[in-house]
């Protein structure tokens, strides 16, 4: 490990706030490493075929915006690493870090980490799921299988502004007709989400049930297919077969924390524990940035802001070695839930 | 007053800050107002010829940064009024509030507040300054003030990120010769910015020296123009005049927040006081975003965060008349300096 380069900053995950963290530590001149576990930068938020409340954009698909974000770290230094997933995270005696990763003897070094490793989408949990995702009857992610869904009839499920907009996104492009379920009998989507799905209903056949949640997904004899859905009434109880060619699972992200695990600490839900103002974890020269920290408030804006933040911060930290101590947690962070 | 709309929020700032505020605002269908005391939304970014470290634009100019937002705001319905400076705001006994402009008899209701006044250019303080201001011949602002200083030579004092680039702009676009000023021994700009400095002097004869501080801006016979300039070097005190024919001053910003005394807490430096994670200030029902706040990072991306995440905060504090209250201030907020 003697000849591995010792990067100033390391940031693991190369989404917005990954990319945002390397652009700030690279116009500081810091040698800074993006290590991403895919095959090209951007995380959740490539999925995403259309934003319009990134400040600036009018419109920009996720691709886009992210390109834009990744030659801008490059063009101040960035040495910006795809399909590198961290496999060992350790503290060093002299308080540098070392981070392996899978690929073959790769190991880096750095004097800080960033983590930004995001959210990924979150599971039903119902019978029948993992298997009908294996045959690609059930998505996650609109932008990348609405297109097998021509004219077809799919269900889907999830009350908040990823499920409300993808719907529409379906409705209006790909499906003859789409069931949409949620929970609660209110949708969590912003109101002129809410208006403008009803607005689509009549005109693109979408079927809006409120308060159901799905019991199993069933397959076909073979197995390659699916078919019918056991949804259920929420208030009732009321059980019922739907037929459909595919489900689309809207319901929110789990955080990319799993390898963080005895690491830094993190919560019951998997997000990493921080003092949400100088965004420290629990390890010295361990930063946060982004979707996978509590308090996290996971839009576009939030989660740049957090890496110019954290790298903006880093600099104190290379400055005095005792800020970390001086500015210390907020005894009471933990009795606010943070 | 009866007959005066209640807007249910109600933004003070047409920065990046406010924009963004009235983005998120507009997106959840509340009907939104922003009060701009200028004539053009965008606040000191429009005095930025061009933006790099703005996530997601290699190269922008602040006002093309702006008018994305100013019309990106405008699409989700908000009402963005400019030239209205606020000379009065009450809160009135049902909770609501009542904001006063100098326009006439222009006033406005709304149900919660999101104060981002954003900050303004801190003066020298010095004699001479203000007559030679009043005269042109001392500018706060490179974008707009360059172009009379063809061919001269100028003075630029500061040492942040701002001195150093629009030094650079100075000296590579307009002026014959350009002495630099900084009262320390070293710049606080990041190091990719000093080194540009340095790259560039010998070339665009620009002077560095340090540490210095201006004493006096010395006028002409008529009063209309520089003689010279009373530089003091403020480590051996030794004094030295230096004929110029203009000063760039660039030393930091003011908050804009005078206005606002006596209504919410400010302090000493004129920061408005807030917890920095949920932007309240000390008044239920009114929220801060942007560069005016205490602990705010002072860069585009954090401003454009924070609108966001007090507009959001806007939508808990309406659903839960209890929220303010329930997610109290962090009492440990002024020990730490926020």
């Amino acid at each position: 490990m003697a000849d591995t380069e010792l990067y100033d900053v390391a940031i693991l995950g190369g989404g917005p706030a990954g990319l945002a963290a390397a652009l700030y530590a690279g116009r500081d001149r810091y040698s800074t490493l993006v290590l991403e576990k895919n095959g090209l930068p951007g995380g959740q938020i490539m999925l995403t075929e259309s934003v319009e409340n990134y400040p600036g954009y009018e419109h920009v698909s996720g691709a886009d915006l992210i390109g834009h974000m990744a030659d801008q770290a490059r063009t101040f230094g960035a040495d910006l690493r795809t399909g590198q997933e961290v496999t060992a995270l350790r503290r060093e005696d002299d308080g540098t870090f070392t981070v392996t990763t899978n690929d073959g003897e790769a190991a880096f070094r750095a004097r800080a980490l960033i983590l930004a490793p995001g959210s990924e989408y979150r599971r039903l949990g119902v019978p029948g799921e993992e298997a009908m995702r294996q045959m690609g009857k059930v998505s996650y992610c609109a932008t990348c299988d609405g297109a097998f869904y021509r004219d077809k009839h799919v269900l889907t499920v999830g009350g908040g502004n990823t499920a409300v907009e993808d719907t529409i996104y379906l409705a209006t492009r790909f499906t003859a007709r789409t069931t949409m379920i949620h929970r609660r009998t209110e949708f969590r989507a912003q109101a002129v989400l809410v208006e403008e799905l009803y607005k689509h209903a009549a005109e693109h056949a979408i079927d809006v049930r409120l308060p159901y949640v799905v019991e199993e997904i069933v397959a076909t004899g073979d197995g390659t297919a699916i078919d019918h859905v056991v949804i259920r009434n929420a208030a009732t109880e009321q059980r019922e077969s739907l037929a459909v060619d595919g489900v689309f699972v809207f319901v929110g992200m789990n955080p990319n924390t799993a390898f963080l695990k005895g690491f830094v600490e993190i919560n019951e839900l998997g997000y990493i524990k921080c003092d949400p103002v100088f965004l420290r974890t629990s390890v010295p020269g361990v930063f946060v940035a982004g979707d996978c920290r509590t308090r996290a408030m996971m839009q576009l804006a939030t989660a740049t802001a957090d890496g110019v933040t954290a790298a903006m911060l880093v600099k104190e930290y290379f400055r005095d070695p005792h800020w970390w101590e001086t500015h210390r947690r907020v005894p009471e962070q933990e009795a606010l839930g943070w």
